[in-house]
């Protein structure tokens, strides 16, 4: 693990490998067991901090492992937030774990590309089987599977899955109409909708001024109506426009709200639209029966997608894009350029093989990274029982965590809890005419202190004016005791922050 | 590391993990160890095979890890192709090597996810600091980083680079023109540049039509002739169109030629068109002074890639975009959902920091990996010295390859080598009036032979209609005897072939 001279340079030699691959698993085992000492959201929040401690430029000659890991631990990891602390409630969760781990592990070792079938026949293989189970476990139809007509791949985020699939709609579309027709076509989302689906929108050229954000309320806990959707088609419809797309979300990210997937799918055939489901995050628990009616019509879906990085043990990144057409999917990502050809049979004039996918036209990217061992490696190594325990530890954390905070009138909760999610905050006196009430500076002074302790780290939303924090349990390491500490942490502080007013 | 019981799940209980790990370690250094003697491309061709061996569903219940591995070396690794043999010579190189499966683990391991810097403060100026050595490293001017108003993000691909740069392009150009103005928008390239560039322009809605595709000659060594360009410009503006994007790359994949950039650069200036640089290949080469004459002109470009997991040690995937005018492409690229707002300061009102990079404004995706740690590590492991000394390493062995065909009276080679790339193919004795020619067939002939025989790993292009193979040197275990065997294993299938005739 010595410094290595230049004119000796073996990148691979394997006993140097296996020497600074032991000396991270060895750091990474001391992290995992330590995590929870660290301050959750970085302690140093000074920008330009890290910047100043390292040189202007790359070293001239190579340094020994140990040095490397040394700054590592003084200069970086201060810097960092713990995403795998166990009081980590922020954002959605990102699930590291000993398989995902190794999985991910034995994937980057072997470095092979599967961009086209033959750059990696086994691992194009491994894709196809890989979302072929989860696809059956989370309980989709037939159709998304490959021996029901459709597929699946594994891109690296929704936003990819969601960029892909809104070309296909729109090339679907505009083979109908003509390219000019691009300025016609409207996507249709929900304002709770994920931010992905209007930079997606943007991104493939649909006008900006062509994106429809449907207002929820309260009453349907936060779901797109369809009746609204419908509504809005209509009447862009009748002014000459052409409905393209329209996502439902199941688990959104602020407040973990589920659109009707079903009534909004009859909407999307009634107008020839694309209907896109969304389950990022609460895809994960349709493994388990009791979630899966959220789902319910999904066969009118076009394409599904959920990330395993979330909340199914599967560390960053791995989404799940599934398409019941992988012709409209392939229509508008296929290149086939003379060097990516197929010459496999000698003398067979390079004809491609039948049934070997070839994954670059199922996503943007022609480089792609075998994700599928991945995946693999947490099926099998946790099984399909194994996760959905692992699911429900989380959730009745989540409850009882709800249930503390309903029992405390100081607090609310401001959002039907379907999930691991909990949206609450401290309840004020409604002050009559202002305009801004204070409560907001109350929660938002709660959320900025209790994240300043270190202890925990959560973030937060705002619905109908109101500041919003936002408790999402799915940490790896999470435990029942740190849902109660951090309880008790907010407690603790809302009483400080209430005495002070 | 055997079965794990459901109701005791503990997906990072340290010991589990670096139990796991450890053997994936033994796994990987034994896979090196033995690489040399797997068939370098598939052995196993079957389209199909890996489904039939694996069952319908995933398992119920856990596995152990051994068990898992056993199916790893008895069902995928004969279905792979083996990026790294060190006889892959196929497409270009995928890098792994020791330090960047280092840097990469511990990416994994801490699964840090720095969309927006609070995230994750240290991940994302560890960004912005690696990706500033590196564009000193290969010379880019000042422009190109912070500290010159530009800056570099690390996304996964070229490809998603082109879509953000085309989308940023596009989104200045419609700011003046309207968004009914995309049916105008026209964007250059060659026939050598990367299909991506095509793909991503379809992408981000350029009608496929206005994507001009500019004729090479052997004449330039298939390089983008500027005056070419301006002609093409020169007729779309007459013909009311707007240009909008031009691409130059150094180091084309079919053939590793280089586009005049200055020249380019200057038809780009002149009619207000958003220059790219792709350099995803030979940009690696770029770290040695004598390649960097190839740049020349750079700081007429407004973005420059390249591909550090090609050619330089770090493993899938890391690509490099800089770009002159960050505001540019945070303009195409930009959310601000409130669910991602900094609430950092008590009572602060949740006002961001200032010099805190949010790069999901940087890149499609939100969620991101925390690649600059790969990267860092292959930087400080082996320094600029060590890296330098590696890519001439492979430009030596090229050389050598070069010549020993250029001796050889039966081969030419096809296009000038300006790095790691030979191109080459059997040369045979014109024959007058026949359309498609039979030296066509026996190059196919013989490139599908050593394909087929499992020792080395090479794949072709056709250029004037002739078809040619591609020597891509760069594979982090090859050393000069394995150029040796790929060529004495060219020699002896050609007089196979020829004898037959």
């Amino acid at each position: 693990m010595g410094s290595l001279p230049v004119d000796t340079l073996r990148p691979l030699d394997p006993d140097t490998f296996a020497a600074d691959s032991a000396a991270i698993v060895d750091f990474l085992a001391g992290y995992y067991r330590d995590v929870d000492k660290y301050p959750v959201r970085a302690a140093d929040l000074e920008p330009g901090r890290l910047r100043k401690l390292l040189p202007e430029a790359a070293p001239e000659w190579g340094e020994p492992m140990e040095r490397i890991l040394d700054d590592v631990r003084r200069d970086v990891l201060p810097g960092l937030t713990h995403w795998q602390s166990p009081s980590f409630f922020a954002y959605f969760p990102m699930n590291a774990s000993a398989a995902g781990f190794a999985g991910e592990m034995l994937s980057v070792g072997l470095n092979v590309v599967p961009f086209v079938w033959v750059a990696s026949p086994a691992a194009a293989e491994l894709e196809g089987v890989v979302v072929d189970w989860m696809a059956s476990l989370v309980g989709l139809p037939e159709r998304f599977l490959f021996s029901g007509g459709g597929g699946g791949v594994l891109q690296g985020s929704t936003c990819e899955a969601v960029v892909c699939t809104l070309a296909a709609a729109r090339d679907r579309a505009l083979g109908r109409i003509g390219h000019e027709g691009i300025m016609k076509l409207v996507v249709y989302a929900s304002d709770q909708t994920h931010a992905t689906f209007q930079k997606g929108a943007r991104l493939v050229g649909i006008p900006p001024a062509n994106f429809r954000v449907i207002r929820t309320t309260a009453a349907s806990g936060y779901a797109l109506a369809a009746g609204a959707v419908s509504a809005a088609v209509e009447d862009d419809v009748a002014h000459g426009l052409v409905p393209l797309y329209l996502c439902a979300t199941m688990g959104t990210t602020g407040l973990g709200a589920v659109d009707p997937v079903r009534e909004l799918g009859e909407v999307a055939r009634r107008h020839g639209m694309w209907l896109h489901v969304d389950a990022a995050y609460a895809g994960s628990a349709a493994i388990c029966p009791e979630y899966q009616g959220y789902l319910d019509g999904a066969e009118l879906a076009d394409s599904v997608s959920m990330n395993p990085h979330k909340w199914f043990l599967t560390n960053m990144d791995c989404c799940c894009l599934w398409v019941a057409s992988p012709a409209a999917l392939n229509a508008a990502l296929s290149t086939d350029p003379e060097y990516l050809k197929n010459v496999v049979v000698a003398g067979a004039g390079g004809k491609p093989q039948a049934a070997a996918i070839d994954y670059k036209d199922w996503q943007i990217s022609l480089s792609r990274r075998f994700r599928a061992m991945k995946l693999w490696f947490v099926l099998r190594r946790y099984g399909a029982g194994g996760m959905r325990a692992y699911i429900r530890r989380h959730v009745a954390m989540a409850e009882w965590f709800e249930r503390a905070v309903n029992a405390d009138e100081r607090f609310e909760v401001v959002a039907p809890r379907r999930f691991s999610l909990v949206c609450f905050r401290l309840r004020q006196p409604p002050r009559p005419s202002s305009e801004q009430s204070d409560d907001d500076d109350v929660n938002r002074e709660l959320l900025a202190a209790v994240n300043a302790s270190g202890q925990a780290f959560m973030t937060h939303f705002v619905v109908d004016g109101k500041f919003v924090i936002r408790l999402a349990v799915g940490g790896a390491m999470t435990e029942m005791r740190h849902v109660r500490d951090v309880w008790e942490l907010v407690q603790r502080t809302a009483e400080q922050l209430l005495q002070r007013q």
